[in-house]
């Protein structure tokens, strides 16, 4: 960070100076994502120090750029300057940059594109977003099953230098249909007269082009791949996704599940160049719908109105007992919708998982309601001279915290998995939807144990 | 799923039957991954499943099961079976597996090794928890600067039987001061002739040994890399951490970040696998200390106990404030703690997020308000026949709704900012803790604003 800073004033200086040349030498020994990086801090100047960047160089910088500078740069652009930086792209790359782009420059990009990638490119835009299809690429190496190591190496040699991985060799029937694969380093370790069909691995992890990229990314993780053959429904070969992809698959959706436990709805675009408009649009609809079931918390406490007048102190307790139930679900709700995710837990372990959390929230629940009846006595009466506070009173509401925080536990352990039963996503079943669901049993439990136990109400 | 489901009915079947040669057959098509999947099924029969596998594949099987069964089938091991699975193994695994397991286990691991793995396993194991030393592997291809690339070739074919990787060999001096590397394609595409040196990039990115692993997983992600080498202080290469590894650390991240923003201690254990009273330990610290912070809110609620006994209707919208104020407070939180791990988001941005927050709480909370003064005086007053519901109460309740909106997203979106600053870890302040704070404001702005608005309080 702080050499990205260095970097950043050596730039501000030579721009200054229109020392071009001195700012292509420095570019020249930087990573693509550090050159993205330094380009996106100079919007005015993006297109001149764009064009300092050699051919290969300027396209992988170009992919690693924010979409928005992404738009600002191909709309500086000439056509024969498109031409030259689309065609340097892997076509799983020039899709993505096209998915970000307006209808206008999407025509643009593709009246410039060679005859063959306009093809490719419109083809895989028709794969249903997120779906295997639309995150594949098409160059990869794909050999046949009768030539021997020697020629698949020569193959590799003539064509490789185009492929997003020559690692993992895919073989195929003439008409595509996947046989299996040999990795490079089976080829190099591979005596060169043995022919293909001996040395290929058979027994294959593949994906088919509709499958969703979630799914595609957790088979790699699984089987430790660096790249997965995607095929159609004929079992014919037409792409792979490669290993960098599933990472960043992997990672948005670790985003997607973590906004919508914070009951936001899932957004792809980074969060400083999201307009106001779109952040609230993705915020407010929950906020709407738990704002408005909270009319169910209201209900109760106007139903119990006349007893909590009778007895104000118990009122002081109520957000103290909502918090804790609360908490107590969402830790358990959060870890059962992330080992669902993760696929540590399935359906069949529900009675398990009940079981198991049955005893946590036992032993949570007399911990907290021992230390909080001390806590009441000492700080609650004696410290703050609260005469109001009995040790019936306290004793209703430990008895309370322990009830709900068995059931806050319960319920919340149980609905993502219900969820998932039911074809949602478990992810939506997390804090915010838990609290609300747990402070009207908390008040109900509450209510009833007071009622019961305080006999003047 | 429905496939896994198969296989076992089936080899429960020639279980039953002894027919250990089908089930050597059945297994010999799967992938190690499924296949301890399935002996974990079957943990009284682990030990005859196991070794109906060939050596390397039994090998592959044993690093992909649940340490918790790596324990069992290893206290089932003679010393010879033990040296087999144990030499067959990846540095980097056996070393995983060793710091799972008890001291013990870990001295018959230790003693069955080779003693050149021996040697290199307890070097790693000196590594601190999570660094880079401590996930590498240091069975890599190393070249030197001046052998040709047929030589390089030869080389790889020689030694690379047992390195992880082949696909980046890396460049050095004699004495493994890194100069730079070459990846095998590099390497398959130039001429026989030409010199390392002359083909390798030097423009490297590398890690050192105490390099937290979390950087470097993000560095493998941010520049694509397949494996990443790990320096001494002295320059010098001592290992590499390969792709699959990295995406594990990303997995793990993520889950301990959730799990920090649902107020768990993480653990790296599977839930199913983690006992109760270790459940218990993760989950109790957070939920005692909230309890215990609840405390502000019930004294706030006590000192406004004579005004809430004149005015009861007050009470009932204290959930709803409370709720709405945490949702839109963890929301803001949520989004700035993620950013800020994926680095989209940096400290010099906190003026940008604080104006943004601003007017998306204002949109937010407006349109709440507005809805909700339209739901008071509709369904609590007039559906419900709650007389004691004025229009001055609902505009009450619905300014405090904008003011708690505001502050709680000023709160959740800052403290995260601040919280790193400080050198904490963002995730902390997430849902749970940004709930108590913004309940206590929620209470003291509302109490203000009825004792201000109301006559009679």
């Amino acid at each position: 960070m702080e050499n990205l800073n260095e970097i950043l004033d050596e730039v501000e200086k030579l721009l200054e100076k229109h020392d071009y040349y001195s700012i292509k030498i420095l570019f020249r020994d930087m990573e693509p994502a550090d050159i993205a990086a330094v380009l996106e801090e100079f919007p005015d100047r993006i297109g001149v120090l764009f064009r300092v960047l050699p051919k290969d160089l300027a396209a992988e910088t170009f992919v690693e750029m924010n979409s928005d500078y992404q738009k600002l740069l191909l709309s500086s652009f000439t056509d024969n300057e498109m031409k030259e930086v689309i065609n340097e792209l892997y076509i799983d790359d020039a899709v993505d940059i096209i998915e970000e782009m307006p209808a206008n420059v999407v025509r643009r990009i593709l009246d410039n594109s060679d005859p063959e990638a306009r093809k490719t490119i419109n083809e895989i835009l028709k794969y249903p977003e997120d779906s295997a299809g639309s995150i594949m690429t098409t160059e990869y190496v794909r050999l046949d099953e009768d030539i021997s190591v020697s020629d698949a190496l020569k193959r590799i040699r003539r064509t490789g230098v185009d492929k997003e991985t020559i690692y993992t060799c895919y073989v195929t029937k003439p008409d595509r249909t996947l046989l299996g694969y040999v990795t490079a380093k089976k080829l190099l370790l591979s005596d060169e007269e043995m022919i293909i069909s001996d040395i290929m691995e058979t027994n294959i992890i593949f994906v088919g082009t509709n499958e969703d990229k979630e799914v595609v990314a957790k088979e790699m993780s699984k089987y430790d791949l660096l790249a997965i053959p995607v095929v159609d429904k004929e079992n014919r070969l037409v792409g792979i996704v490669t290993v960098d992809d599933a990472i960043d698959v992997i990672e948005d959706e670790a985003t997607e599940d973590i906004e919508k436990m914070a009951a936001i709805i899932p957004s792809d675009k980074p969060y400083l160049s999201t307009s106001v408009f779109e952040i609230w649009k993705k915020r407010i609809p929950w906020l709407l719908l738990l704002m408005v079931s909270a009319t169910f918390t209201g209900q109760i406490i106007t139903s119990f109105e006349s007893k909590l007048a009778a007895c104000t102190v118990l009122t002081a307790f109520i957000p103290m007992l909502m918090d804790t139930g609360g908490n107590a679900g969402s830790q358990a709700s959060v870890t059962i919708i992330r080992g669902l995710a993760l696929e540590e837990i399935h359906m069949r372990d529900i009675f398990r998982i009940i079981f198991k959390e049955m005893r946590v929230s036992l032993c949570c629940g007399v911990v907290l309601a021992v230390i909080n009846f001390g806590k009441i006595m000492l700080v609650d009466r004696w410290l703050f001279h609260n005469e109001s506070i009995t040790p019936t009173i306290a004793f209703v509401i430990c008895l309370t915290l322990v009830a709900t925080i068995f059931v806050a536990k319960l319920v919340g352990c149980s609905l993502p998995v219900i969820a998932k039963r039911l074809g949602f996503d478990p992810a939506v079943m997390a804090s915010p939807f838990i609290t609300t669901i747990v402070d009207a049993i908390s008040l109900l439990i509450y209510f009833s144990i007071a009622t019961a136990v305080i006999p003047s109400l």
